[in-house]
């Protein structure tokens, strides 16, 4: 399969989706909030959980269609995320993918406000009636309980803050993992369980799509530190080394730039294993692991 | 009825949940995020929106009890708007309920945390397993549809994003109004229609709480203004005069004390009115409305 052109395809349905939903969103009154939501939501994502979800509905035998909603819903409440981890009093990035952030353009005040209603536009996306049916309301119910979960003290909002705590602090490694299992992985994790619900997949099959999640999740975030550390900035478009400078917690800093690929490629490895009763239908999900690790960007 | 002894026993209930939810969740690794959330939801909060809940489902014929943790998730939600609404970047307040604000005492970065993973428990208090049954799965995303909806763009963060941009300007009374209705307003009906989604009223019960709940939530933040402009700040816990001194607009700053006092006592009359198919079942809601007239804090 051409894993770079199935990417291309289902980036585009999300675009589209996002386009659609903000275009019609509210009058103009709100026209400052709304811009600066959508300026993050179209800085340049590259819609990874959106696409984990429909790849992981079609592997556990669902219809990719019906997730588009789902996954753009997790891509609203990932946006929020780096709007905020951006923050000046966060980790006070001026650029992302070779974009002033949020801040920067909109200022504190905005950004701040356009990630939380980024948040609470995604469970809005999530209750939206025209999706029950074909989705019924109790899986509905069960995605929320996993994107709220994936979200609040234990989740993404809970990693930043350990991430924040651990700053020019000694971390022990099972600190580091946990803050990027709460920062990265349970969020990713979160994408394929959802495409697994989507898809009245059996308990046995969302248990190997968590596994699977939470890997390439680990795998993900440490690949991101190992791109802080030492990636190509005009390629990222983003200053390198910040991690470095404000002393944070990551895998180069504990375990250096060789034991940190070894065990990105563990996960990966890990992961795959998890796929291992998908037979041929685990193929594409395959494919997004291998290219989680050799991404540059 | 005793309306002051009905609130107290509504409010210990709340404050029940809220105090087990909080210390059954996560472990210790999370101990600074979860006690900056704990500190705002426990700073003498009157409980005003799940009260609100709880009255009009009974008013619409349903069962109280079940509806506290929805009313709990919107005490959440409206909890996360306070530490925001808070922040230097935005009203810049030291001081709410005679307590210092969350960014005073946890920092910057994790009053915004400490909001944000308010917002994300608030949905996963909504979507916890153990409340369906009772409640149905369809109506469970009825009221998350209606929490979203008041939250986002065109609900309360929106309306905090046309407040800084009101900031010293002139104002159309009507762009005041949208400001008050998004602001406020809205999240206040969002209990009410809530209460009442719960009770599974028919649509002209749901139709009546929403226009109980909206001139209730005008009545609301007009008092509100009233106060800030010339209230007891012994008594109120924190600075009066703050909104005039920041150029805000408000109902006395367009409209003077005495017109907006009116403005607030008419909405409070339209509230009642919109009750009056309930009969004595509506008493509650009716003491309600009266009592926010009649608030000094």
């Amino acid at each position: 399969m051409d894993i770079k052109k199935y990417l291309t395809t289902r980036r585009e349905w999300c675009n589209r989706y996002i386009t659609e939903y903000m275009e019609n969103r509210c009058d103009d009154s709100f026209a400052k909030l709304r811009d600066a939501m959508s300026y993050s939501l179209f800085a340049g994502g590259k819609r990874v959980r959106p696409i984990l979800v429909m790849a992981a509905c079609e592997a556990a035998g669902g219809d990719e269609k019906h997730t588009i909603p789902f996954g753009v819903a997790l891509e609203m409440v990932h946006t929020f995320s780096l709007i905020h981890d951006d923050l000046p009093s966060m980790d006070d990035d001026d650029y992302r993918r070779g974009k002033l952030t949020n801040h920067k353009v909109y200022g504190e005040a905005h950004a701040i406000l356009a990630g939380d209603a980024l948040l609470a536009e995604a469970f809005r996306v999530l209750s939206r009636p025209d999706l029950y049916p074909p989705v019924t309301a109790e899986t509905g119910l069960a995605v929320m309980r996993e994107v709220a979960e994936a979200t609040g003290i234990c989740g993404m909002v809970g990693g930043q803050s350990l991430d924040l705590l651990s700053e020019n602090k000694a971390i022990e490694p099972d600190n580091l993992y946990l803050m990027h299992l709460c920062k990265t992985a349970r969020f990713i994790e979160c994408a394929t369980v959802t495409g697994a619900i989507l898809a009245q997949a059996d308990e046995g099959t969302i248990e190997s799509m968590r596994r699977y999640g939470e890997d390439i999740g680990m795998a993900f975030q440490i690949v991101d530190d190992c791109l802080n550390a030492a990636g190509d900035e005009k390629i990222m478009g983003k200053a390198t080394g910040s991690d470095a400078e404000r002393g944070k917690a990551t895998y180069p800093a504990l375990y250096g730039l060789e034991e940190s690929r070894k065990k990105a490629h563990e996960h990966v490895t890990k992961a795959i294993d998890a796929l291992e009763s998908f037979g041929p239908r685990g193929e594409t999900l395959r494919q997004i692991a291998l290219y989680i690790i050799k991404r540059n960007r």
